[in-house]
């Protein structure tokens, strides 16, 4: 562990969205508290890093490994139409990026989610469950929290 | 150029909605035709490619090389606050990739831009300026359109 990662503290706006369920090699996933869609966050376990192109070579890899292992899965587990990619960071400075299982119909479709609708929170069955659908498709890589 | 790249036609709402100004090796950059902001957007010359996922791993690093440098010129360019980086792709299928300079206190600051006001149309200078600050912060392996 380097020095960046022992200075990581996930952004407490962060923390109080989401529900941290793993670590992989670089990066914490966080499931977004919002039921209305299969929503993960990853989040480089690297102290002030706030842009993906700011970030080491090594650690851009594995970010792009990562997420392209997540949305996979969540496309798999949550059989959608469309994943949404991205990081904003407009309210929230630390690096992270958004994975958003989208369904023609949802409750923003077509339209990007951020800042439409007011989180609908999970109620705690409904939360396990997600989780345990997407840590079906997931491979060992990851440290279940 | 494989059979993925001789098929590779801009999708015409990408071609509506922007200038083509640049080839990389793997993707055609754009520039939104939206003065707003500046948007640049990154469309790997892949026939039917929909998630980046779903890309080759070797068109995966290579998107990432394309938008690290280009997100990295942009924010040396516009010296913005934050890049909003993004792979939607709900109203348009074909795979692109939005890097959007922001600052605090534009148009849709601190939400997304996508859907939040009608593109306002650059005048020809301006276009031609923000294109010329760009491309002298990008490296020769983009061709120029």
């Amino acid at each position: 562990m380097n020095t960046e990662e022992a200075d990581f503290e996930l952004h407490p706006q962060l923390a109080a969205d989401s529900t941290s369920i793993a670590d992989g090699p670089l990066s914490r996933l966080l499931l977004s508290e919002d039921a209305r869609y299969p929503w993960c966050i990853l989040v480089p376990r690297r102290a002030g890093a706030r842009e993906i192109y700011a970030l080491s070579e090594a650690d851009q890899l594995q970010l792009l490994r990562e997420s392209s292992e997540l949305g996979r899965a969540m496309m798999d587990a949550f059989a959608g139409h469309k994943l949404n990619l991205a990081a904003l960071g407009n309210l929230v400075p630390q690096l992270h990026l958004h994975h958003v299982v989208r369904y023609a119909g949802d409750a923003a479709w077509p339209g990007p989610v951020w800042g439409r609708h007011p989180a609908l929170g999970y109620d705690e069955a409904a939360r396990d469950e997600r989780i345990a659908q997407l840590k079906a498709k997931l491979s060992p890589q990851w440290a279940w929290l």
